[in-house]
């Protein structure tokens, strides 16, 4: 695939001479910012704080492990720091299991493979798996569609919109703004906005107004978490997204990362966050003072209301 | 009915000494501040730059015609002037209908009433009609329910609560923070608070979530204008909660003013208002600079969502 042109949001972390850099996504559109990683806390404070999110996890923990391997390789302690590395990663995020990245990882140590090539190669494959992923999408969409997101997909409706192009398919986008930390509107608009494709930011609570108007042809949408019966955990307003579009006939689609070992939505833990998060707006207090929020980070969108997975196939 | 207790925004506009002062509402929860009001022209930016909403904005249309009486009683310009603000005040928000009132008042004036005096028995009329409201509201409610709601109702929730109280009910809240101008943060969660009820913030896009944990036994919201079929028009996300509380069977109650002119929600031309307002918080830009948003204000809830319409009844 020739001449492709990524969002910064397809693939946030860069390893250079040894080093990580991760892109702070809590900064962005007014700053295009990466901060430095030294270790496996840094790795899991990020990511609890949420300065990067989604794929930006993922490569975040691999990269991780390919660091602690490279500086450790041959030391006794390598095994306890891996062991280590894996309990702080998994804890930091209640909805998003990065188990099954850790799992893999362990088991490529205890068959003695060198985890810096084994990992690079596993990235390698990812970036191309999630290329073909945009491209699967980009079949199911129709010249002059418009399609309605949520949150942040990481740099993969940029891409679907390229593949669009390619087919001679001019697609354009609404974004909800995605309370409370609006992805939609800072990520998902930004990301579109700058590869040139027309998008218009909503509120939240305007998504059936918009729907009944006619004005959206399909959902696409990501997924944090895909249980294995097809269920999946996104951010939180994704389900009622699912329920109006099931309400007005609008096909929902999910890109999806491999399955999780959740059975099924009910066996994933959704991350109740601190509702500080909800009630500021920036450093401003939004409510007042002693009344408190309830700040569900994800929901589950059960796979009946799924029309499609686009699923990653690594 | 004997020391009831009102929220500021059950009657927000006060008439002091032949001066009008309107609460604003922009400022809320942090600052409690009354604006001088001057003429219709005041009046009718105020009400378009919504510093008063609902209740707010009919009592100022009513005080308004009360001021310009007294002050040109007599005088062969009032007729012109009377007629002058009428047309003001109906072109200052699409959505709202303020004709019922300024026909209304045509029509007292045409019969050769003295409008002050007129309009004060009506406001006086209307003051027992709203509590009559608040406390058929009551009814409806049983011991331990917890009612979503969303934007502002302008002081009768908290006053449907005292009636609760007195008929020994404990009930408690949910409420959307309604972006983008987030009256349910900074509005009904500080009355309701201030008020001494249990009151959680959640963001728009949770609703369905709450709905789904069993958190939610009624919802009850208001209505900015009401069809003579009974469909709604009410701030935006109204529709789409209105449609979840169908899906998950939860009652959906409104609080509703004297039908307008219009047969069907159809009729009723929903306002789209500057997307600045939905990109901008405060006069921070939220979304990248070049992008678009689209800000339908209000939307309409067809009178099949609703479960009981609790009347106004003047």
């Amino acid at each position: 695939m020739e001449n492709l042109k990524f969002s910064p949001l397809f693939w946030p972390v860069k390893f250079k001479k040894d080093t990580l850099y991760v892109l702070d996504e809590t900064l962005l559109p007014q700053r295009l910012e990466y901060l430095k990683v030294n270790n496996y806390r840094d790795a899991s404070r990020l990511i609890r704080n949420m300065k990067t999110r989604a794929v930006g996890q993922v490569l975040l923990v691999l990269y991780i492990f390919m660091l602690i391997f490279k500086r450790n390789k041959g030391k006794k302690s390598l095994a306890g720091i891996l062991s280590r590395a894996t309990d702080s990663l998994n804890n930091s995020r209640p909805t998003l299991s990065f188990r099954y990245l850790t799992d893999m990882v362990t088991a490529w140590f205890r068959q003695g493979y060198d985890l810096d090539k084994r990992i690079l190669d596993f990235l390698d494959m990812l970036k191309n798996k999630r290329i073909e992923q945009a491209k699967k999408a980009s079949l199911l969409l129709k010249n002059k569609d418009i399609i309605l997101t949520h949150c942040n997909v990481s740099g993969l409706l940029p891409l679907t919109g390229e593949f669009c192009r390619r087919q001679r398919k001019d697609i354009s986008f609404f974004v909800t703004e995605t309370r409370p930390y609006l992805q939609g509107s800072r990520l998902t608009a930004w990301e579109l906005h700058s590869s040139g494709f027309k998008v218009t930011v909503i509120s939240d609570n305007m998504v059936a107004q918009v729907m009944k108007e006619g004005l959206i042809d399909k959902v696409v949408v990501g997924a944090d978490n895909l249980a294995r019966n097809g269920d999946i955990a996104n951010k939180i307003g994704t389900y009622q997204i699912a329920l109006l579009a099931d309400h007005f006939n609008i096909p929902f689609y999910v890109f999806c990362p491999p399955p999780s070992p959740a059975d099924t939505g009910e066996d994933i833990k959704i991350e109740i966050r601190p509702d500080k998060e909800l009630l500021r707006f920036g450093s401003k207090l939004i409510a007042p003072a002693g009344v408190k929020g309830y700040y569900p980070a994800f929901d589950i969108t059960p796979r009946e209301l799924i029309s499609k997975h686009i699923n990653l196939d690594v």
